[in-house]
């Protein structure tokens, strides 16, 4: 089978590696000449070209490029596919690619694996990025079944844990566990910035420790990635940020009227809710 | 040097491991006799006591209750030291405790180790606990210099970093790097499981990944210590909490109004301000 990449970064990079391992034939279309020449002499690829008209032969087109050129590339991809090409990508955000590519390309399956590391690049790709780490699809009622199927068997191939459900349920799920965070730890950078005394602020500098490094680590991370997200998921994200400007005004009154056994109570509760969500396990 | 130890727990021994070590006498009170036999089996102190009265030869007396048992230790202790002695604490709030504290004894000095591990209690006491951390002292212009000079000498043979302010900076920098994390990593966890769609919840208990575990993690911390320091750094906290809702509503505005550049702005802000912290460094 051959399988196409748009976009050779980390996650189409390391998708390559894998795949190939794997015995599929890869091949790989990148804007920039040196990045194809670099793909194909780190065995990222069996072959690559700047021009998708390579991809004339994909059964299979993974599409990895940033969010905002997901649409925009498979718009250009179609005119060279064959007629039964499957095209996935692997977006972080699933309702507008979607809603933007199910009316173009019928076999068209929504996905988005959970995996990176703080680099970028096709010089981050690794090998077994995937494996053990969730990959989404979301298929549509109109999705053919052969077409999810296929998909879900590559992404088993990475060892991944495969999810299915609804892009609008991903994008609620991913904006409360991976995008709310982004916020909700840039709030706290920020307001210790913002304090007016530098007598304070140098000794808040001095003396930060485990407990400031932890909750702010995703807040100071990527801008244009924390934009990305907010702007794309920008609905669903803004829910989150209602639903937890809400639970911080419940503290904030438990601890103003001193109402110290509701404060106690939702601490124990959220201490029992944390060991539920699969990272913070055991 | 004498020093007694009131309060055998992760932090009242792991003093009396380096501070023996050191080649002072330890002095040990704990009201569990069983502590007590431990204390000294272990090698935490050179004699241990339920009774106060061990204290009447005590130099420097470390109290290591929690912060509630501080004052009223104190109280009890009194009669029974020399005239000259030195009385420190090792509390994680400052104001309250100096406030009520230093009227009673002259040779006073607020104190707070900031070590600590996710264990507590006498069997995880541990030596050079304090090593690289900071040791903030908080002095008031009537604290003997003398008292304040034996008390940091102390201190640093833990290989402690020193540091001296006022009780109020204390309280406002501890509230902003120590406090606030868990308040706002706390209305994270409740957003997330306030989800009303049992599927997404689901859902997002399953693709939580680092940044939910990471900004999560002292949210769902011991409850008891939540508690404590909302009740004795409440004014503290709360003027960090109404500056964080600020600086989140902020956020939410732009977001709402599709200011990316503003957030991409703030984001930048961050990730630069974030690098200043001392355990964010590198």
């Amino acid at each position: 089978m051959n399988i196409g990449i748009v976009g050779l970064g980390l996650i189409g990079g390391s998708l390559g590696l894998d795949l190939r391992s794997q015995g599929y034939q890869v091949l790989g279309v990148s804007r920039r000449e040196d990045t194809c020449h670099m793909a194909i002499e780190t065995g990222v690829v069996d072959d690559a070209s700047s021009e998708l008209k390579l991809l004339a032969v994909a059964d299979v087109v993974f599409i990895c490029t940033p969010i905002a050129a997901i649409a925009p590339t498979i718009k250009q991809l179609i005119p060279h596919l064959s007629p039964d090409a499957i095209i996935t990508d692997v977006g972080s955000v699933k309702t507008p690619i979607v809603e933007s590519v199910a009316p173009l390309w019928h076999n068209f399956v929504g996905g988005h694996p959970m995996s990176g590391t703080a680099e970028s690049g096709l010089s981050a790709a690794q090998r077994n990025l995937f494996a053990g780490n969730p990959y989404v699809l979301t298929p549509i009622e109109t999705t053919p079944l052969k077409a999810v199927e296929q998909v879900e068997q590559i992404a088993r191939s990475l060892q991944a844990k495969i999810y299915h459900c609804r892009p609008l349920d991903h994008d609620r799920a991913v904006s409360l566990i991976s995008h709310l965070p982004v916020m909700v730890s840039a709030g706290l950078i920020a307001a210790c910035t913002s304090e007016g005394d530098p007598a304070v602020l140098e000794l808040a500098q001095n003396l930060a420790s485990s407990g400031f490094r932890d909750t702010s680590r995703v807040g100071g991370g990527n801008p244009e990635l924390g934009v990305m997200m907010a702007r794309y998921n920008r609905q669903e994200l803004l829910r989150s940020l209602h639903r937890y400007r809400y639970q911080l005004d419940e503290l904030i009154a438990q601890i103003e009227q001193e109402d110290w056994n509701a404060l106690e109570q939702q601490l124990q509760n959220n201490r029992e809710a944390r060991s539920h969500f699969s990272s913070c396990k055991g």
